[in-house]
């Protein structure tokens, strides 16, 4: 997946999008690593219930995203590192309370047994819990490492309105209030931008605000990422019908069983290819003049969409 | 219980304490009910379900200390109402979630059937989450207020640690894991201060910061908050036992059915109301010379000890 690029120094450069993605999956696994820690007390078996679903795998897609956002206009990673944890502890805590048996019962996660079906119920609920507390610790701590803390307060205000009523949880709840409900295109798009638009767009605002962003490259990432995270979903429906459980290491073929409102099956499988093509193209143009800092954000809008071939 | 204390203006005051708290609680209400708005919207019911436990009653005792705290030390209260808020949102969010069926099983709440009983065990796992996470969108908007944003950021971090897996969701794990094992009154202090106190501390410490106290006013604040804490927790544990569930508005008697370490258990009832009696003390005296303007705080610990009697 060699890409011919405009590089910063050597003038071209070929970018290495599977290179590039490992290496920041295993950076950011490696800071994931530190802000939760497995202690000896009591409350041992939290943090080991924790560190089960947050270092258990996954794309590291959000993270790798605000990292990449905040270097597109120039920041250093290090700024955007705990926001990047942050959004990852928060994607992990929504996966271990949607797969619980009173949620969508699920007992499979990235090819392992789901975090209930480990540890019980019951700290299953809790190790979500504290996932999502502890993502505002670390967030609030960025200011530590030096990031102006009105941009650290912004984005951890974007954060909650993300994730919480407004924006994920909110989204989730439209979701399954409209199961074996006939959604129009309008309707499913707005429940995406809720269910998993918002978790990418503070992904990758939030990002470019830590790494000092002006108000006109916010507007773009902003374009950006909803053109992105709707592609994102527009495949992930795609390959619940495509894929293979295997394939995914997760149940696929449900969303039809429980009569979920799909791109796939409101606008066909062909179209539904196309629209995400489109969505990815108006991603790249959003920030067509942001030079090659924003190759990354670039190349990850063909992968969002390529790994739903 | 009016009670002569040195007043502000008058010299000599009496301090209505009852009027006090009922006031404050309808000045904490008040705001929630403006922070947390049902939607017309096909999200509407998480909103009600979230309403349904945030508006439906309780003490309001952590945002009322928040509140007094930041004036003991000379700050307007509207610095503290954000903070308020928050605790108040993420007390009734471990509420809903206790509750639910994987973890105490509780019907009863506030002499009303808990959220999952109306709303569902999905629907009460989400209304949780949206209140958690939405507290901290509400604090971080404090700085819109005026409120210095190093303190609401120093808050916080502060937060986020207090209702964390270091906090409140570490102590509630140990609670759950400590069932049916003896523990040391050492062991059982340690709990507490994760469970109930550390939530007790950022609500004093958190209010008196967004206030505007010293290094040496909030380490004070925190002395007392520990104790109040503490003593809140000993009482809690008196009136499962001595209580009705018709006085308390939940199911009483369940920590001795549940096996769980109480402090009646550990040191007996007389020895446990005294200990309470002394830690009150402890809490005042941490706060003595804060003036007049602390006169809350002060009655605020003799009514935590006296609603066990």
């Amino acid at each position: 997946m060699g890409v011919k690029c405009a590089g910063a120094d050597s003038g071209i450069a070929v970018f290495d999008l599977n290179r590039y993605l490992k290496e920041r999956a295993e950076f950011v696994q490696a800071a994931l690593d530190r802000v939760v820690i497995a202690g000896a007390g009591a409350d041992g078996r939290l943090f080991e219930a924790m560190r089960y679903s947050l270092l258990g795998g996954g794309k590291r897609l959000r993270p790798i995203l605000a990292l990449a956002a905040c270097e597109a206009v120039g920041g250093p990673r290090q700024a955007a590192l705990g926001l990047a944890c942050a959004v990852e502890m928060i994607h992990t805590y929504s996966l271990i309370h949607d797969d619980l048996p009173c949620m969508d019962n699920d007992d499979l996660r990235h090819g392992r047994p789901a975090n209930h079906k480990v540890y019980g119920d019951a700290m299953a609920t809790l190790a979500g819990d504290a996932l999502l507390t502890d993502a505002f610790r670390v967030l609030a701590r960025s200011a530590l490492d030096g990031v102006p803390i009105e941009r650290v307060l912004a984005t951890i205000a974007e954060l909650s309105e993300a994730a919480g009523s407004a924006g994920m949880v909110g989204g989730q709840v439209i979701d399954i209030l409209s199961e074996r409900k006939r959604l129009s295109l309008e309707e499913l798009k707005l429940l995406h931008s809720k269910k998993t638009g918002a978790m990418f767009r503070v992904s990758v605002v939030g990002g470019g605000r830590l790494g000092g962003a002006t108000d006109v490259q916010l507007e773009r990432l902003d374009q950006y990422a909803r053109a992105l995270g709707l592609a994102f979903q527009v495949v992930d429906d795609l390959l619940d019908v495509e894929a293979t459980t295997e394939q995914m290491g997760k149940r696929t073929g449900k969303d039809d069983a429980a009569g979920k409102n799909t791109f796939p099956a409101l606008m066909g499988l062909d179209r539904s290819h196309a629209y995400a093509r489109e969505l990815a193209i108006a991603a790249q143009a959003a920030i067509a003049d942001f030079g090659a800092a924003a190759e990354p954000l670039r190349q990850i809008a063909n992968f969002v969409v390529e790994r739903g071939r």
